[in-house]
C-alpha cells in the first residue's frame, strides 16, 4: 500500500516522499518498506537511525525524516495504522460441519463457527461472530454483532454479550460464584441463577472468569478491558470504560465506576463501591469505598503519595529501632544527670 | 408452584397467605410472584418496600409482611428454595455421537456426554454425572456418581474424583506438579507420576488447578471448595470442608487441615502445616505452620490483631520518623544545656 | 525390571541384592518391590524402617540398607529412574478423524493428533509432537519435534514452539497483549500484531498465559520453566532456563536475563531489567531493574536482608510507637525540670 493511501485511510497528512508500506515497526526494528511512530520524545534520536520508511509523529518532528504522516496522537494513529495492516486470527469461515449447533440456535448466516465450538440451545449469534474452536455457548445466550469468541472460552447459560465484544482464549464467562450457606461445618452450595452482560466493546482476558451472579446480574459496562487472568466474582458490576490489569481481583457485589483503572494482581474486597475515574495500583489491597478519582497503591490501600512515603520509610525502619534504642540511653543518661544535680544542688 | 407446596418442600411454616411463586429474588428486585429473604437485620426496613410475593424471615418479622416462611437459619432456607426453582446448566442428555468415549471407557447409562468431550480409556463415569463440551477425562480416571464436569474443563490420568463434585469451566485437575531437579543450571524435569483425589461435594472453580504429585497423591478432602484461579501444587492435601478463595495459592506437600479457610490472593509456602479451624486473611503471605483456629492476615502471617495494629502504624511511619528526628533534637539541647550547666556548678 | 538393568540404564553403580523394581516412591511410602531415595539428609533415619527394595543414596549411606544405587546427586538421578518408569499421559497414537487439521497443514506422519485438535493452516507439527483433544493451533505456527500440546491449551497464529516443549492443560500462549491507545476517555484496541517464540525444552504451565507481541516477539528462552496460571504480557522476553512460578506475573516488555528465578505471586512491571541469576522471592513487587544475581523479596523489592529486618521490624512498629510516646514525655520532664534547673540559678 502507498503511503499516500495509507495517509487517506487513517486521516493523517503526509510529509515527503510517497513509498510502498507493507507494515508497522519500531523505530529499531522497521525496514525499508515499514511505517514506524514516535509517540515519546526520549526516542527522539531514534528517528535519525530508523531505516523505517516514513514515521508517524508530530509536526515539530518532520523535518527529521524523509516522509512522515503528521499526527496530534501519533499512539492513536499508529494505532489505526496497525489496523490496516493486522490481518484477523483464523482460518475458517462460515459454520462447519464439525460445529455443533442446537436446532434452536439462531446463529446469523455471515457469522463463522469453528468446528469443536458449541452453540447451546435458544442461543442468538449476531452477524460476523467468530467462534472459534473449542468455544463453548450455553443455551439462552445473546452474542452481538461482530463479537469474536476465541478458542476453548466458555460462555454459560443466559449470558448476554454486547457487539464488538472480544473474548480471549481460555475466558470464562458466568461460571458459578462463589457462594455457600455454612449449616454445622459444611457449605451448603447456594445456587447460582443470576447471568452475566457485558457491554459493546468489551474485551475479556485469556483465562479470566467473570462469575454469573448468585440472584440479579453481573455486569461489565461497554468499553471495559479486564486483562489475563483478572477475576470478577459475582454480582461486580463495572461502569463503562474501565481497565482492569492481569490477576486482579475483585470479590462479590463490588461495584466499580466508570473509567477505572485497577493496575496487576490488584484486590478489591467484596460489597465496596470504587468512584469513577479512581485508580488503584498494582498490588494494592482495597478494604473500603474509594472516592472518585482517588489515586491509591499498598494493602491496605492509601494515597498514592502516602503509600510512596510509607514504602521509603519502611526501608528504615531497622534505622528507626536503632535511633529509638539510642534515644532511649541517652535520655536514661540525661535523667540520672539532672537527678544528680538536683542532689547536688 | 405456590407457597404452601414450596414450604413443605423445604420443611418451613407458612405463615400468611398462600400464593403462587415462580422464583427467588432479593428484597429489593423481587416481583409480586418471587420469594425473597432477610438474612441480615440491617435490611429489616425493605420489608415495608419489598413487592415480593413472600419472605425467607425469622419469626420476629412475620408481622411485617403478608406471607412468610419461618425460619432460623434464613440464609441456608434460601439456599433450599433455590434449589427448588434453579434449572440445571445445560441443554443436551445421553451420549452424543460427537462426544469421544474410549472401547474400553465405563460410562454410566444415565450420564450425559457432549460434543466434543473425551473420555479415555480404562475410565469409569459414574451415574447421573454430566461431562460438557471440551471436557478432557484422561486414562484410567473415577468420576463418582452425579458429578458435572463444565466445559473446557481437563481432568488428566489417574485421577480419582468423589461424588457429587463440580469442576468449573477451565479448571485443570492433575496437570504436571512443577518439579525439576538442577543440573549445571538447567532443569530437569521430575516425572510427576503421582496422582489427584478429590472427595465427594468438592467443587472447584473456574480456571483453577490442582497439580498431580510426583509420587503418591495431591488430595482435596470432602466438601472442600477452591474458588476460581486457585493454585493447588502438588502433594498437597487438604481436610475436609476447606474454603479457599480466589486466586490464592498453596504450594508443594503442605497439608491443610479441615475446615480451613484461606481468603483470596493468599500464598502458602510448601512443606507447613495448616492446622484445623485456621483463617487466613486475604493477601496473606504464609512462611510457617500455622496452629489450629489461628486467625492471621499479613505478609508474612501475623495474627489478626497485630496485623491491624501494625497497618495502622505503618501508615503513622512517616510521622514517627519525623518524631523521632525531633526527639533527637530536643535530647541534644538537653544534653548542651545539661552539660553547660555541669560546667557552670 | 531388575535393578541392575536400572542401574546400567541410568549410569550408578548397584552395592548389595540385586531385586526385581516396578516403581519408584518415597521411603516411607515405598512397597518392597519400589525404589526410594535419600536426597536430604535429615531423612537419613528413615533407611532403617523403609521397606523399599533399594535407595538412591550417596556413597556413605551405603551400609544402611540392602540394596543400594550410589550416587552423587541422588535426586537428579531419582529423576532419571521416574523416567524409565513414568508412563506417558495419553490413550490414542496417529492422527485421529475427528480432528481437524487443516489441508495446508503439515503434521508429520509419526505425530498423534487426538479427536477435537485444531491445527490451522499453514502450520507445521514436526516429528513425534502430541497434540491433545481440545488443542487449538492456530495458522502458520511451528511446533517442534516431541513437543507435547496437553487438552485444553490454545497456541494462537503464527506462534513458533521449539523442540522438547510441554505446554500443560488450558495454557494460552499468542493471546492479545492488553495495549489500547486512550481516545478522549475511551480505549482504542491496538492491533497486537507480533507473534511469540518458544525456546527449546520450554514448559509452560496449566492455565498460564504469554500474550503475542504488539510488534516484534514475545520470547521465552530455551529450557525455561513457567507454573501454572502465570501471566507473561506482551513483549516480555527471557533469557535460557529461567523458572517463574506459579500465579506470577510479568508487564509488558519487561526482560529477563537467563537463570533467573521468581517465586510464586511476584509481579514485576513493564519495561524492566531482571539482570542473570537474580531470584525474586514470592509475593515481591519489583518496580525497578534489578542487577544481576540479586537475590530481593518484598514490594517494592528489597535486598534479602534488608526485607527480613523490615518484615521483623513492621512486627515492632505499635510498641515503637509506644516507645516515641514514652520518651516524649520524659523529655519533656526533663525539658521542664532543666528549665526549672535554669530558673534556679
Amino acid at each position: 500500500m502507498l503511503l499516500s493511501e495509507l495517509s487517506g485511510l487513517i486521516g493523517l497528512k503526509l510529509a515527503g516522499k510517497d513509498k510502498e508500506i507493507s507494515g508497522v515497526n519500531t523505530l529499531e526494528l522497521a525496514g525499508p518498506t515499514e511505517l514506524s511512530f514516535l509517540a515519546n520524545a526520549k526516542y527522539e534520536d531514534k528517528l535519525s537511525t530508523t531505516k523505517a520508511a516514513a514515521v508517524v509523529l508530530e509536526e515539530k518532528y518532520t523535518d527529521q525524516v524523509e516522509s512522515a504522516l503528521i499526527s496530534e496522537n501519533p499512539y492513536m494513529d499508529l494505532a489505526k495504522a496497525m489496523h490496516v495492516f493486522s490481518k484477523p486470527q483464523g482460518c475458517l469461515e462460515g459454520i462447519h460441519e464439525l460445529a455443533f449447533v442446537h436446532n434452536d440456535a439462531d446463529v446469523d448466516d455471515t457469522a463463522t463457527v469453528y468446528p469443536f465450538a458449541f452453540i447451546g440451545k435458544g442461543t442468538v449469534v449476531g452477524p460476523n461472530c467468530k467462534v472459534f474452536a473449542g468455544a463453548y455457548v450455553g443455551e439462552d445466550c445473546t452474542i452481538g454483532a461482530g463479537s469474536i469468541l476465541y478458542p476453548n472460552c466458555t460462555v454459560m447459560a443466559a449470558t448476554a454479550i454486547g457487539a464488538g465484544v472480544i473474548v480471549q482464549p481460555g475466558a470464562v464467562i458466568g461460571g458459578d460464584g462463589f457462594g455457600y450457606a455454612q449449616v454445622a461445618g459444611k457449605h451448603m452450595k447456594i445456587p447460582q441463577i443470576g447471568t452475566v452482560e457485558l457491554g459493546d466493546q468489551v474485551e475479556v482476558g485469556a483465562n479470566a472468569c467473570i462469575d454469573r451472579a448468585s440472584l440479579d446480574v453481573t455486569r461489565i459496562g461497554s468499553g471495559s478491558k479486564l486483562d489475563n487472568l483478572v477475576q470478577i466474582a459475582h454480582n461486580v458490576t463495572t461502569g463503562d470504560d474501565c481497565l482492569i490489569i492481569s490477576q486482579s481481583g475483585v470479590a462479590g457485589s463490588t461495584k466499580l465506576g466508570k473509567n477505572v483503572i485497577i493496575a496487576a494482581q490488584a484486590g478489591l474486597v467484596d460489597n465496596i463501591k470504587i468512584g469513577d475515574g479512581a485508580i488503584i495500583g498494582a498490588q494494592a489491597g482495597v478494604p473500603n469505598d474509594v472516592k472518585p478519582g482517588f489515586i491509591g497503591a499498598g494493602s491496605p490501600l492509601q494515597d498514592q503519595r502516602s503509600f510512596l512515603r510509607s514504602s521509603v520509610s519502611i526501608r528504615k525502619l531497622p534505622v528507626m529501632g536503632k535511633k529509638i534504642s539510642a534515644l532511649e540511653k541517652r535520655i536514661k543518661a540525661l535523667e540520672a544527670e539532672l537527678f544528680k544535680g538536683n542532689e547536688d544542688e
